[in-house]
């Protein structure tokens, strides 16, 4: 296999930013104009929102257990939901790839495939996949540009006492896959045919791999005509949003452990891995959730739709009364953040 | 010095993004409304300019000789020249960094100094300095977004026969001074306190550490009502950007040796160091030059005031011709590009 498969010096820079374009030019319509040049040329409205994000290898994946078409798609939806958590839908994305000579031609065409497969799936124009010389291992950034309706924008900064708090999906399970992927680790480095053991794990190992972005939680608010009072994007952890989110509302807020949605695999591999699954949700990574306010009287009108796409966790509070989470047995804990490097 | 220095993980993540974002909110204007946030908000003519360039510790500098705050500053004019490139100018970037342990709380501003340097002179917006961890050394994205004027947009894509061929200043200088930096790596290594035998040689070393970006040809460009019949950035040497150009154009070139401009500088130091300084213009790179054409009549009409930012180097052949350079003998030879790794 690895015979067969062509490196990168063999098909050169420009060999290989050509078979890129030819490979997106489907994808491209006539809103990029400018397709092979040194910018791109896009038409827009008035209002966009703009955010960047960076993947490098060894901190946020491991190229020994990530499939590279499951990581294309993971920036994609790294990457978008940074537009999701303004309450707003991602349009145009464009990535620059550092290649080291670990990449071959095949490669980064799976790396590609995943990014396309992304973009078909949540409808958003690849505006460029640009490829750079890498000395050091797989670096991915990842650039998108939103459509910001005014109407709908939601900040970090507006929530208030007596909203209530929700997550659009369940925490922890991405961390629990990552524990199991390490543990299968020297499996996979030691026998070259190996299969990992990861049968009836399905649910973590994808949340990790190829977790989904939630974008149907923005078009289900749209729908009931409600604005979150603020948002905010789930990846270091509940806590670290949490903290975030209330710190910049200037407020605070009370969260019940028994609210906090936990898929059943997670509380299973936990359990199997002697982890504590509610660290995982607060402290965990890469959920790709969103974590969000809206008032009680829009959540109390709408609460059993709201049910089918978002878990109230918990209310604000005035900022005086601090971040807690309310254990099962009825204690009030401090919610912390996690620093840099910590995890 | 060292022991005095902040390391990343005392003030943790949170802490260094609140550090950037105080230190960038002064260049911040209202245009950017939600900083701090996921996703930034701003306000866009209808079209618009998109640009993505990555620099990675190992392949686009050595941490060694290359001062932090030069880095910040070219990491800009490295951005910004893609914008450059179509004719148009910059106006809003977003930077994410990828920072390994080596860096500290003060080498991330040193970083940051010369991006806000580098904003300053260029007149253009930060909207953005994102810091992610990072396992295999600095990694540097940048995203640029400019305004298009429709009228004015250059292509690749848009020379013609009997079309002027430019260079908007001297090439090779960086290339060299990367190797002169390089020669004296081995000194800056074992001993602690060298000073590298620099001197003389500033003009080179700033080509390679602290690039300008070529915004005064866009203007004076502007300002001659002359719109280029097509332009590139030259940032992989002279005879890659001829060939992209010619090659989207569909036509020819014919470059002469003796108009390729060439540093007095540039000419003593290849001189020093063995290496002809046509090799150092056609194949280097980093020159962050702009190429382009203009029409024989525009030329013409203008050409005492076009001299002095811009110096004609050939001519626009039909395709058959093929790319071809007219050496000091009168010979001429083929035009040929690098590939993948070769440099």
């Amino acid at each position: 296999m690895k015979n067969q498969e062509t490196s990168l010096s063999e098909i050169g820079l420009y060999g290989l930013i050509q078979h890129i374009n030819k490979k997106i030019s489907s994808q491209s319509t006539d809103k990029i104009s400018s397709y092979g040049e040194d910018a791109f040329l896009y038409k827009s409205n008035e209002e966009q929102f703009f955010s960047q994000t960076l993947m490098l290898e060894g901190i946020h994946f491991d190229m020994i257990y990530t499939p590279l078409q499951h990581l294309g798609f993971k920036l994609i939806v790294n990457a978008i939901t940074d537009i999701l958590a303004m309450n707003s839908l991602p349009e145009k994305i464009s990535i620059a790839v550092g290649l080291s000579k670990k990449m071959t031609l095949e490669k980064t065409d799976l790396l590609l495939d995943g990014v396309l497969n992304a973009c078909k799936k949540y409808d958003i124009e690849l505006i460029s996949f640009k490829p750079f010389p890498s000395l050091t291992g797989l670096s991915l950034s990842a650039s998108v540009i939103g459509d910001a309706n005014k109407n709908s924008i939601a900040n970090r900064n507006g929530a208030k006492p007596t909203d209530v708090l929700l997550s659009s999906g369940d925490l922890g399970a991405s961390l629990l896959g990552l524990h199991l992927l390490e543990r299968e680790k020297r499996v996979l480095q030691d026998v070259e045919t190996a299969k990992p053991e990861l049968d009836g794990n399905e649910y973590v190992l994808q949340r990790q791999l190829k977790p989904e972005a939630k974008i149907d939680v923005i078009n289900q608010l749209s729908k009931l005509n409600i604005v979150p009072t603020s948002m905010i994007s789930i990846k270091e952890g509940l806590a670290n949003a949490i903290i975030l989110l209330t710190k910049s509302s200037e407020v605070g807020c009370r969260i019940y452990e028994n609210k906090i949605p936990l898929h059943q695999e997670t509380l299973r591999v936990a359990k199997e891995m002697d982890f504590n699954p509610l660290i995982a949700a607060l402290n965990g990574g890469e959920d790709f959730e969103l974590l969000f306010t809206i008032s009680l009287n829009d959540f109390q009108a709408n609460e059993t739709f709201i049910s089918t796409f978002a878990t109230a966790i918990g209310y604000i509070t005035e900022k005086e009364k601090s971040n807690r989470i309310i254990s099962l047995s009825g204690d009030e804990i401090d919610i912390k953040a996690q620093g840099w490097g910590e995890k």
